[in-house]
């Protein structure tokens, strides 16, 4: 019973249709019919126009996004414990070519308007510092937690003011609306560019990344092309992609992932350290009630010391879960 | 009837079993089983030593392949009209941190000991040029052609007077191998990297980065996950490789596009600008010729004022390629 | 007698006595009094307003200046033997994160319109190719001749028309004037960038970067300090500039040095291969002829095999050339 | 009477009589007799091999030097106050592509054994982070500290057994000779590469990049090229190199500089943030206090809230450091 990671779900069997019927002939890289019809269909999604470009990974899909808003000298203020800063053996340096990241810090991983002031006002001796020029929050966090709509907006607000770029790092977006029970364009928020992530959600290698400041978006086909992310059957991801869309198939997936947490985090009670939002629970254990759980056949990431990380996914078996609770219980 | 591409091909059957095979949990990135058998598997392949890492495109096998040889400040020759130079958007500036690419020229578009040595003797003035430190060459190269072991040989030969790494962009290696009716191991030469081509062959999204020099492909791997390759379901790229090499599907699939070629090349007699042995065919043919055959149904690609390209794959139907042989035929 | 190089002239006078007179306490960088004066010295030599950075080599000033016009994915159409290309050892690829240097061909290494067009007209193939993103041409050029000003008319136009950046290396941009008698702005023509010299000139250790699109100088201080290029002492180099200019010491020190060329040059008659135009001679000379040449005492520059390069500068003296052009006139 | 910075500080005079001494023909950029005297000056100084290389800069020899240790993808363990993390605007992103600072705390701005291991041992999880390749500490620290020779080797030890590359940025290496009363070889422990500074010492322009690892010196003369770091008239940049060395001018200097100090430090008393070691003192003092003192004539630097930044020089005036010693003790 495995609650490593959303990373090895499978991948849904309506992907598995929809890549087998674009298994035809059409033309190459990104100008299928499929892949041309992203933008339109984002569009309405978010309620306003954006640009839609499939990409592999949310490594690739965030730092092309990033590079719509960064200069080679500039910043981008992000949380110290983000992804990009921890888990992407220094992507933004290599895609934004020297740029640096700023870090704020936050609890549960989400910054604020507050410790994003913090950065910035450190930022005051002209041509001697990298100046920011854009902030990069995760919704969900690290941690799995939620932004709400209130938080976007300050956010957005003060990013405005200060004339930076706005980022989100969606590789649990799904799971956020799901759990904030909003539209997608509520949970977006005022954000100028979103990595709508499908792998963690029972996607195979496609992953979303939207642009709303749709002027950039010609300079990003030109930079996937120039780092290899402009696959010649391109179809194929954008297959993927809208079977996610269709009936809304990604929201389903997530809300599913999202029970499955909750099932074990009622049974998790106070051992929790961050409220359960979506489908990532962080849950103190000892080494010996690791072992003893692990000893009835679950298995789950050592996030440190004092905690373990549970992921759920679509395809989690609700019975698991609720064995899962139940061993994690009777510690 | 289209002959426009092999990135147009559909993907085969049993690399669509094999993937499905693969749907079953496994741990992330490249640590399932699947991608940890790849590096037996090529060593097994070429006879020698080799580390192989899949991406998902040749721009990212060839440019980070070229990262074990080549230096930010550095050179690698390679061909007037190499993809690496024509095609990939500046792929090699990106990944190689603004490292240059030193013009050969050379019927063919393949490269000679001759046309190479033409390139390091113009690098004369020390700090103020960029040095050579690797040759890059295209096995077929552009124009369809093979280099045999003895042209191999002596590139490798002064690659190596010269302290060069030599790096393969084998896009349709396989149809190379088919041509040549020789082991991988001889149509590579000494070569120390080796972009090993799928997706143009029958493949989805999976290409193999073959690095000779095993001591780099620690550093490549940290580069892969850097460049946003690294795809958190590895084991679906891994998937379609192990289904490429089993029974040398890699090699059935190259033949019968090799043939396709085949039938046509013999219709097109004179017209053939470069001799037929893979499966790109360049044929001179008038705006009015061109427009007669594509009257009957036939797309390809209008390479320049003087000729089309016409290629086949491994699902190109032979009735198709003698319709169109009988077309041009008849011109 | 040494006709190698004016990069081995001595520094002029008054520029030592600039630079002493500078040695007091002011503020460091670019903060003090003479480095602030000079956006609005030059842009009262131009007639229109421009920014006027210093910096320590032409290379550094003509990678920071294409900066303001040149995306990392994007290229510059420049000569074949330009110094950006030649001589820089792949510097633009550093400052420009990767972009490309796109060649065109032109006699007397002098791009023209037609030159230029032929590039522009090769990038057809969308986001496979790197795309044109300014031109960068050299007053006066590698081969000391000089753009006229319907020639450079004729490339700004077609630059605008393009949505290109113009840039001009102006390496002996006051040689252009001297030969010219033509003011700085009509020699400069509609270039958006301009890196003025006058090391070969008489100076130290500074060189002019002007930048005309006033917007982008500030983002040019931010990449001058990340290369290490804001000198501390800042007011040295600002100091050699202002000296150079007070009573038009740089016109007065480039005529010197063309009238020294024109002595050598009208000696050399037939033997020259291009127009004498600056301080640069191109002469042919068999290995026998240049030994004895070299013999007299006279030290040069082998260019290749057919002709070797004779280089004047503010202080040489006009006796040397004399007898040097006495010398070649005897052979 | 100005305590701001020994960056405003005057050019000692021996450098202008050296520079102009070496206002002779030479050959150009770094092929002159001075500048190819540097490697054997600085070996005898140190007791071991080494090569030096002028630059215009700190900042340029800082990142030039990291780039013997650290690969695009790595990452250089330093103080989170360090100035190439606080004052280069990014210059290490730049020289380094894109590798990453890691960021260590410890008192005074110095990095320990143990704040390094810290950093270190956070790294665990293979390709996903950035990998460390160097350390690079600063002799004297920001907050003017000097590392005594017991903690270097420690640091070094820790360096080797981890394999890192150990850089020492040394701005005010001479003022931490001046303070050890050691010799060079002691004050620099066991580096591979020190930015031995000048500038602020009483020089113009020049630093000297010190490279242990000899090997290592051939691939930064392309660099110092590439980045425009290659002046043509190096030989000015040799002759200061040279007038500092002889009979030990940047110690005589460093030792006023630092006497001066002292005598500021012995009347600020407890007043002293860090204690006196070398010519920067940070002394508390309130807004009112701040401007008492410069009612009196003196200007120095707010570092913050709690207290100012009081720099000396070579050439500060012992009764001015009286005065403002004796205007801080009557506060």
């Amino acid at each position: 019973m495995q609650f490593l990671s959303d990373n090895a779900a499978p991948v849904h069997p309506k992907l598995w249709e929809a890549m087998r019927a674009a298994d035809a002939p059409d033309t190459p890289y990104d100008t299928d019919a499929l892949s041309r019809e992203l933008d339109a269909r984002f569009s309405a999604m978010f309620g306003r126009e954006c640009a839609a470009l499939w990409v592999a990974t949310g490594t690739a899909a965030n730092c092309l996004a990033l590079a719509t808003m960064v200069d080679p000298h500039g910043g981008v203020v992000c949380h110290e414990e983000a992804h990009i800063e921890m888990d992407e053996c220094g992507a933004p340096g290599f895609y934004l070519h020297g740029a640096k990241l700023l870090l704020a810090s936050g609890a549960g991983a989400k910054l604020t308007a507050g410790s994003i002031t913090e950065v910035l006002s450190g930022i005051t001796r002209g041509v001697h510092q990298v100046p920011a020029q854009a902030v990069s929050i995760t919704q969900a966090s690290e941690y799995g937690l939620c932004y709400a709509p209130d938080e976007l907006a300050a956010i957005g607000a003060l990013a405005k003011e200060h004339g930076l770029g706005l980022h989100m790092d969606g590789a649990r977006f799904g799971n956020a609306c799901a759990f904030l029970d909003m539209s997608p364009a509520e949970v977006a928020g005022p954000v100028d560019a979103l990595s709508f992530g499908f792998v963690k959600n029972g996607g195979m290698g496609a992953e979303a990344m939207i642009l709303f400041d749709t002027e950039k978006a010609d300079m990003i086909r030109f930079r996937r092309k120039r780092a290899g992310h402009l696959q010649s059957k391109g179809r194929f991801l954008a297959a993927q992609i809208h079977a996610m869309l269709d009936d809304d198939l990604w929201l389903e997936n997530a809300r599913a992932a999202n029970e499955a947490a909750a099932i074990i985090a009622q049974a998790a009670g106070e051992r929790l350290v961050y409220p359960a939002q979506i489908n990532e629970l962080f849950v103190t254990m000892s080494a010996e009630e690791r072992a003893a759980v692990r000893a009835q056949g679950f298995s789950f990431y050592d996030w440190d010391d004092t905690c373990v990380r549970l992921v759920t996914h679509w395809a989690t078996d609700h019975d698991h879960a609720r064995a899962l609770g139940k061993a994690i219980a009777s510690l």
